[in-house]
Protein backbone atom coordinates (compact mmCIF):
# COMPACT_ATOMS: atom_id res chain seq x y z
CA UNK A 1 0.00 0.00 0.00
CA UNK A 2 0.97 3.36 -0.81
CA UNK A 3 1.65 5.61 2.26
CA UNK A 4 -0.71 8.74 2.45
CA UNK A 5 0.37 12.05 2.54
CA UNK A 6 -1.35 15.54 3.73
CA UNK A 7 -0.95 17.91 1.58
CA UNK A 8 -3.15 21.29 0.40
CA UNK A 9 -4.89 22.07 -1.97
CA UNK A 10 -4.81 25.81 -3.05
CA UNK A 11 -7.71 26.96 -5.09
CA UNK A 12 -7.43 30.72 -6.91
CA UNK A 13 -10.76 32.27 -8.62
CA UNK A 14 -10.38 35.28 -10.63
CA UNK A 15 -11.04 36.94 -13.65
CA UNK A 16 -9.52 35.03 -17.01
CA UNK A 17 -6.86 37.52 -17.60
CA UNK A 18 -5.20 36.72 -14.49
CA UNK A 19 -5.14 33.56 -15.60
CA UNK A 20 -1.25 33.07 -17.18
CA UNK A 21 0.07 35.30 -14.48
CA UNK A 22 -1.34 33.48 -11.49
CA UNK A 23 -0.29 30.26 -12.84
CA UNK A 24 3.29 31.92 -13.20
CA UNK A 25 3.18 32.75 -9.73
CA UNK A 26 2.11 29.08 -8.37
CA UNK A 27 5.36 28.19 -10.43
CA UNK A 28 7.72 30.52 -9.25
CA UNK A 29 6.73 29.34 -5.58
CA UNK A 30 7.27 25.65 -6.76
CA UNK A 31 4.33 23.74 -7.99
CA UNK A 32 4.72 21.27 -10.23
CA UNK A 33 0.98 20.90 -11.76
CA UNK A 34 -2.31 22.76 -11.63
CA UNK A 35 -5.76 22.23 -13.41
CA UNK A 36 -8.00 25.44 -14.85
CA UNK A 37 -11.25 25.15 -14.86
CA UNK A 38 -13.37 27.62 -16.65
CA UNK A 39 -16.23 29.05 -14.11
CA UNK A 40 -18.84 31.51 -13.69
CA UNK A 41 -19.04 33.74 -10.75
CA UNK A 42 -20.23 36.61 -8.61
CA UNK A 43 -18.52 37.58 -5.64
CA UNK A 44 -17.05 40.64 -3.57
CA UNK A 45 -14.45 43.36 -4.11
CA UNK A 46 -13.77 45.14 -0.84
CA UNK A 47 -17.67 46.51 0.25
CA UNK A 48 -19.37 46.30 -3.07
CA UNK A 49 -21.21 43.41 -4.16
CA UNK A 50 -21.80 41.42 -7.28
CA UNK A 51 -18.90 43.44 -9.09
CA UNK A 52 -17.60 40.30 -11.44
CA UNK A 53 -19.76 38.15 -13.34
CA UNK A 54 -18.63 35.74 -16.27
CA UNK A 55 -16.28 34.02 -17.20
CA UNK A 56 -13.65 33.27 -14.47
CA UNK A 57 -10.79 30.98 -14.51
CA UNK A 58 -10.51 28.66 -11.31
CA UNK A 59 -6.74 27.21 -10.45
CA UNK A 60 -6.25 24.20 -8.42
CA UNK A 61 -3.09 23.11 -7.25
CA UNK A 62 -1.62 20.73 -4.57
CA UNK A 63 1.34 21.52 -2.63
CA UNK A 64 3.32 21.84 0.76
CA UNK A 65 1.19 23.60 3.66
CA UNK A 66 4.08 26.08 3.83
CA UNK A 67 4.05 26.97 -0.27
CA UNK A 68 0.30 26.60 0.33
CA UNK A 69 0.75 29.74 2.70
CA UNK A 70 2.96 31.98 0.86
CA UNK A 71 0.81 31.69 -1.94
CA UNK A 72 -1.97 32.73 -0.40
CA UNK A 73 -0.17 35.55 0.79
CA UNK A 74 0.91 36.72 -2.12
CA UNK A 75 -2.33 36.78 -3.72
CA UNK A 76 -3.86 39.07 -0.71
CA UNK A 77 -0.99 41.12 -0.94
CA UNK A 78 -1.06 41.90 -4.70
CA UNK A 79 -4.67 41.25 -5.71
CA UNK A 80 -7.10 41.37 -2.85
CA UNK A 81 -7.29 45.58 -3.25
CA UNK A 82 -7.74 45.84 -6.97
CA UNK A 83 -9.31 42.67 -8.20
CA UNK A 84 -12.33 40.20 -7.30
CA UNK A 85 -10.39 37.08 -6.74
CA UNK A 86 -10.69 34.84 -3.96
CA UNK A 87 -8.59 31.95 -2.30
CA UNK A 88 -8.94 29.04 -0.27
CA UNK A 89 -6.94 26.21 0.83
CA UNK A 90 -8.14 22.90 2.01
CA UNK A 91 -6.60 19.78 3.51
CA UNK A 92 -6.12 16.83 0.61
CA UNK A 93 -4.93 13.12 1.00
CA UNK A 94 -2.81 11.99 -1.20
CA UNK A 95 -0.46 8.80 -2.52
CA UNK A 96 3.11 9.60 -3.16
CA UNK A 97 2.89 12.69 -2.03
CA UNK A 98 6.69 13.57 -4.34
CA UNK A 99 4.72 13.49 -7.24
CA UNK A 100 3.50 16.66 -6.06
CA UNK A 101 6.16 18.05 -4.59
CA UNK A 102 9.13 19.94 -6.52
CA UNK A 103 12.77 20.08 -5.96
CA UNK A 104 13.18 22.85 -3.78
CA UNK B 1 0.78 37.77 7.44
CA UNK B 2 -3.03 38.02 7.18
CA UNK B 3 -4.90 35.67 9.41
CA UNK B 4 -6.67 32.42 8.44
CA UNK B 5 -10.14 32.37 9.04
CA UNK B 6 -12.01 28.82 8.75
CA UNK B 7 -14.89 28.65 6.70
CA UNK B 8 -17.05 25.92 4.98
CA UNK B 9 -16.96 26.02 1.11
CA UNK B 10 -20.62 24.17 0.48
CA UNK B 11 -21.31 22.71 -2.96
CA UNK B 12 -24.40 21.94 -4.48
CA UNK B 13 -24.81 19.78 -7.90
CA UNK B 14 -28.02 19.37 -9.34
CA UNK B 15 -30.02 19.85 -12.99
CA UNK B 16 -29.08 22.89 -14.80
CA UNK B 17 -32.78 25.01 -14.37
CA UNK B 18 -32.28 24.69 -10.59
CA UNK B 19 -29.54 27.03 -10.54
CA UNK B 20 -30.92 30.50 -10.65
CA UNK B 21 -33.13 29.71 -7.65
CA UNK B 22 -30.77 28.11 -6.18
CA UNK B 23 -28.41 31.15 -6.08
CA UNK B 24 -30.87 33.09 -4.91
CA UNK B 25 -31.34 30.60 -1.97
CA UNK B 26 -27.52 31.28 -0.63
CA UNK B 27 -28.13 34.62 -1.42
CA UNK B 28 -31.20 34.77 1.16
CA UNK B 29 -28.63 32.86 3.65
CA UNK B 30 -26.43 35.68 3.54
CA UNK B 31 -23.58 34.22 0.73
CA UNK B 32 -22.14 37.24 -0.92
CA UNK B 33 -20.60 34.72 -3.37
CA UNK B 34 -20.62 31.80 -5.23
CA UNK B 35 -19.02 30.66 -8.58
CA UNK B 36 -20.69 27.67 -11.56
CA UNK B 37 -19.07 25.04 -13.15
CA UNK B 38 -20.99 23.48 -15.68
CA UNK B 39 -20.68 19.60 -14.60
CA UNK B 40 -22.31 16.37 -16.21
CA UNK B 41 -23.18 13.72 -13.72
CA UNK B 42 -24.98 10.44 -12.40
CA UNK B 43 -26.14 9.69 -9.29
CA UNK B 44 -29.10 8.80 -7.38
CA UNK B 45 -32.51 9.72 -6.27
CA UNK B 46 -33.97 8.03 -3.47
CA UNK B 47 -33.54 4.38 -4.16
CA UNK B 48 -33.30 4.67 -8.27
CA UNK B 49 -29.86 5.35 -10.09
CA UNK B 50 -28.78 6.83 -13.44
CA UNK B 51 -31.39 9.24 -13.48
CA UNK B 52 -29.46 12.05 -13.92
CA UNK B 53 -27.08 12.69 -16.62
CA UNK B 54 -26.11 15.48 -18.95
CA UNK B 55 -25.32 19.08 -18.19
CA UNK B 56 -25.33 19.89 -14.53
CA UNK B 57 -24.23 22.98 -12.56
CA UNK B 58 -21.84 23.03 -9.40
CA UNK B 59 -22.61 25.81 -7.09
CA UNK B 60 -19.68 26.70 -4.76
CA UNK B 61 -20.15 29.09 -1.45
CA UNK B 62 -17.69 29.96 1.14
CA UNK B 63 -19.67 30.88 3.79
CA UNK B 64 -19.85 30.82 7.71
CA UNK B 65 -20.40 27.10 9.38
CA UNK B 66 -24.10 28.37 10.60
CA UNK B 67 -24.79 29.37 7.26
CA UNK B 68 -23.43 26.09 5.71
CA UNK B 69 -25.69 23.78 7.55
CA UNK B 70 -28.74 26.06 7.09
CA UNK B 71 -28.36 26.26 3.29
CA UNK B 72 -27.70 22.12 3.37
CA UNK B 73 -30.51 22.44 5.52
CA UNK B 74 -32.50 23.44 3.10
CA UNK B 75 -31.45 21.96 0.24
CA UNK B 76 -31.95 18.30 1.87
CA UNK B 77 -35.63 19.66 2.87
CA UNK B 78 -36.96 21.15 -0.18
CA UNK B 79 -35.37 18.68 -2.75
CA UNK B 80 -33.85 15.60 -1.86
CA UNK B 81 -37.16 13.94 -2.01
CA UNK B 82 -37.64 14.95 -5.84
CA UNK B 83 -34.62 16.02 -7.28
CA UNK B 84 -31.43 14.39 -8.08
CA UNK B 85 -29.42 16.59 -6.25
CA UNK B 86 -26.57 16.28 -3.76
CA UNK B 87 -24.78 19.03 -1.16
CA UNK B 88 -21.58 18.85 0.97
CA UNK B 89 -18.91 20.90 3.17
CA UNK B 90 -15.72 21.20 2.83
CA UNK B 91 -13.23 22.69 5.68
CA UNK B 92 -11.81 25.73 3.92
CA UNK B 93 -8.46 28.31 5.14
CA UNK B 94 -9.20 31.94 3.69
CA UNK B 95 -7.59 34.80 4.46
CA UNK B 96 -9.53 38.07 5.61
CA UNK B 97 -12.30 35.55 6.34
CA UNK B 98 -14.53 39.10 6.45
CA UNK B 99 -14.72 38.75 2.65
CA UNK B 100 -16.92 36.10 2.51
CA UNK B 101 -19.35 37.00 5.47
CA UNK B 102 -22.00 39.34 4.38
CA UNK B 103 -23.20 41.84 6.80
CA UNK B 104 -26.02 39.98 8.25
CA UNK C 1 -32.55 18.04 11.42
CA UNK C 2 -31.08 15.42 9.15
CA UNK C 3 -27.40 14.09 10.56
CA UNK C 4 -24.26 14.62 8.96
CA UNK C 5 -22.21 12.29 7.95
CA UNK C 6 -18.35 12.46 7.36
CA UNK C 7 -17.81 10.70 4.04
CA UNK C 8 -15.13 11.10 1.46
CA UNK C 9 -14.70 12.59 -1.70
CA UNK C 10 -12.06 11.36 -4.05
CA UNK C 11 -11.11 13.37 -7.33
CA UNK C 12 -8.97 11.88 -9.95
CA UNK C 13 -7.91 14.29 -12.98
CA UNK C 14 -6.64 12.38 -16.09
CA UNK C 15 -6.53 12.59 -19.71
CA UNK C 16 -10.27 12.34 -20.72
CA UNK C 17 -9.44 9.40 -23.01
CA UNK C 18 -9.46 7.20 -19.32
CA UNK C 19 -12.41 8.63 -18.51
CA UNK C 20 -15.14 6.21 -19.43
CA UNK C 21 -12.35 3.41 -17.84
CA UNK C 22 -11.99 5.32 -14.85
CA UNK C 23 -15.69 5.85 -14.25
CA UNK C 24 -16.33 2.04 -14.47
CA UNK C 25 -13.48 1.75 -12.29
CA UNK C 26 -15.10 3.87 -9.63
CA UNK C 27 -18.54 1.88 -10.03
CA UNK C 28 -16.87 -1.43 -9.55
CA UNK C 29 -15.76 -0.14 -6.39
CA UNK C 30 -19.00 0.89 -5.67
CA UNK C 31 -19.54 4.25 -5.98
CA UNK C 32 -23.15 5.62 -6.77
CA UNK C 33 -22.76 8.92 -8.27
CA UNK C 34 -19.81 10.91 -9.83
CA UNK C 35 -19.58 14.43 -11.54
CA UNK C 36 -17.18 14.59 -14.50
CA UNK C 37 -15.82 18.60 -15.20
CA UNK C 38 -13.52 19.22 -18.36
CA UNK C 39 -10.33 20.63 -17.18
CA UNK C 40 -7.17 21.90 -18.34
CA UNK C 41 -3.98 20.94 -16.26
CA UNK C 42 -0.33 20.53 -16.60
CA UNK C 43 1.54 18.30 -14.13
CA UNK C 44 4.57 15.56 -13.57
CA UNK C 45 4.67 12.01 -14.72
CA UNK C 46 7.46 10.50 -12.59
CA UNK C 47 10.44 12.75 -12.51
CA UNK C 48 9.45 14.63 -16.02
CA UNK C 49 7.35 17.94 -15.95
CA UNK C 50 4.85 19.82 -18.48
CA UNK C 51 4.02 16.43 -19.90
CA UNK C 52 0.36 16.87 -20.71
CA UNK C 53 -1.55 19.88 -21.15
CA UNK C 54 -5.24 20.41 -22.72
CA UNK C 55 -8.24 18.70 -21.55
CA UNK C 56 -8.56 16.44 -19.10
CA UNK C 57 -11.28 14.93 -17.15
CA UNK C 58 -11.83 15.48 -13.70
CA UNK C 59 -13.98 13.20 -11.92
CA UNK C 60 -15.04 13.82 -8.60
CA UNK C 61 -17.14 11.02 -6.38
CA UNK C 62 -18.32 10.70 -2.43
CA UNK C 63 -17.64 7.46 -0.98
CA UNK C 64 -16.98 5.78 2.17
CA UNK C 65 -13.26 6.43 3.87
CA UNK C 66 -12.50 2.66 2.93
CA UNK C 67 -13.81 2.75 -0.56
CA UNK C 68 -11.85 6.18 -1.19
CA UNK C 69 -8.52 4.22 0.18
CA UNK C 70 -9.21 1.13 -2.49
CA UNK C 71 -10.09 3.85 -5.20
CA UNK C 72 -6.69 5.98 -4.99
CA UNK C 73 -4.80 2.29 -4.59
CA UNK C 74 -5.89 1.34 -7.62
CA UNK C 75 -5.27 4.72 -9.36
CA UNK C 76 -1.85 4.52 -8.26
CA UNK C 77 -1.19 1.08 -9.48
CA UNK C 78 -2.52 0.90 -11.91
CA UNK C 79 -1.84 4.66 -13.53
CA UNK C 80 0.85 6.16 -11.89
CA UNK C 81 3.82 4.68 -13.65
CA UNK C 82 2.26 5.98 -17.48
CA UNK C 83 -0.01 7.99 -17.37
CA UNK C 84 -0.57 11.60 -16.27
CA UNK C 85 -3.12 11.14 -13.31
CA UNK C 86 -3.61 12.44 -9.88
CA UNK C 87 -5.85 11.90 -7.16
CA UNK C 88 -6.49 12.69 -3.70
CA UNK C 89 -9.23 12.84 -1.04
CA UNK C 90 -10.76 15.71 1.03
CA UNK C 91 -13.22 15.26 3.94
CA UNK C 92 -16.33 16.24 3.12
CA UNK C 93 -19.86 16.17 5.49
CA UNK C 94 -22.99 15.11 3.82
CA UNK C 95 -26.73 14.99 5.11
CA UNK C 96 -28.42 11.43 4.81
CA UNK C 97 -25.28 9.74 4.15
CA UNK C 98 -27.16 6.62 2.99
CA UNK C 99 -27.88 8.95 -0.42
CA UNK C 100 -24.08 8.36 -1.65
CA UNK C 101 -23.39 4.73 -0.13
CA UNK C 102 -24.57 1.79 -2.60
CA UNK C 103 -25.84 -1.36 -0.97
CA UNK C 104 -22.46 -2.96 -1.39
Amino acid sequence: MAMKVLLKKVTITAERLLRDELIEMIKRHGATGWTVTAVEGEGSRGNRTSDFEGRNSQIDTIVSKETASAIMEEVAEKYFADWAIITYAVDVEVLRGEKYLGGN
